[in-house]
């Protein structure tokens, strides 16, 4: 049930970050925080669909239910489960008719974009959707900036590759500039990626 | 926390009636039983990736995670969770390009298929699909003879507004066969739905 990277790293699934960060939260520790990337791209698509630009939802945290009990006249409580691998990327959606596929990731790292963010069940359904026609990217963001870029699966796919064959375990900002597209942080939408997109 | 259709019947989410399911073959007291129509879908939807006609998959049954525990050297473990209504339909992905999105439910009734299957949030999702160009449909299994149709989510609609401005709370299944599409049970896939979707 406990899974790990191929570098060793352990997995945390985002839920229990958010756990995590809830819990700070009531600390005031994180009193300061600015929005999370998932907070940002969730208010980003209610306000696609409010506006009917686009359908795009969040897939929920896939969880491995062991046990659970069923009180009399009250719900259902799950009582011992266990966080899973997602299979596929955590977004994905409709514009225009077209598949929008997405994975979200952010780093501390102020000059580089770490590949230990994505596994390998990810980049396989990456590749799957681009061979389907669908439109498959990723949402980087460099936390220390704010700095949000969205790059094009297509791209991620050769740097993971580079990896595999030896390279280096990351992109560099430099690179992520050359092939992605930097998104300007707004107020509404927060982070309009469709805008980019459009111009693809 | 405790969800109940406006008709007053209380919500059980899938993930638990396959926990029952699951006990009850333990018990062997469905040991006769075939496989659900969720079974059959995700073997459809392997064979699918597999031989890279379309890229479908389920989306995990949300659960709102209250506790976590987080032991030494082992994986972090869900002590406390409840099932959340899904706010959209189960399944979604890519065919050819297109975003493809449908709900799957079955029925122990013989004649027609009851509509308190769906919720209301499931069918103001479907009309945002459609709304934005995706393909959307129902898939309906009438359990007790095996019969599987594909109906489009565009009839669903005029059938839900039907029981809500007073009409009856089902579709018969003289209905579903007007219009409808009869998905003959296969061997591999099982449920062969985009061979109907490419005929649309």
């Amino acid at each position: 049930m406990n899974f790990n990277y191929p570098n060793g790293r352990k997995y945390v699934p985002s839920e229990i970050l958010e756990v995590k960060a809830a819990a700070n939260k009531k600390n005031g520790s994180y009193s300061n925080r600015g929005m999370t990337l998932e907070e940002d791209l969730n208010l980003t698509n209610d306000y696609y669909r409010e506006r009917k630009i686009a359908v795009i939802h969040k897939k929920p945290t896939p969880v491995q239910i062991v046990q659970v009990d069923y009180p009399k006249r009250s719900a259902a409580v799950i009582k011992e489960a266990y966080f899973k691998l997602a299979s596929t990327t955590d977004y994905n959606g409709v514009f225009k008719g077209k598949y929008i596929d997405f994975e979200a990731k952010e780093t501390q790292n102020p000059t580089s974009f770490p590949l230990k963010n994505f596994h390998q069940h990810q980049i396989t359904h990456m590749e799957e959707v681009i061979n389907q026609g669908g439109i498959c990217f990723v949402i980087l963001r460099f936390t220390r900036y704010e700095e949000v870029y969205l790059l094009e699966a297509k791209h991620l796919l050769v740097f993971w590759e580079r990896m595999n064959n030896g390279g280096r375990k990351s992109i560099t900002k430099e690179e992520i500039k050359q092939k992605g597209h930097y998104i300007p942080l707004g107020f509404q939408p927060r982070i309009d990626y469709i805008k980019i997109i459009e111009t693809l």
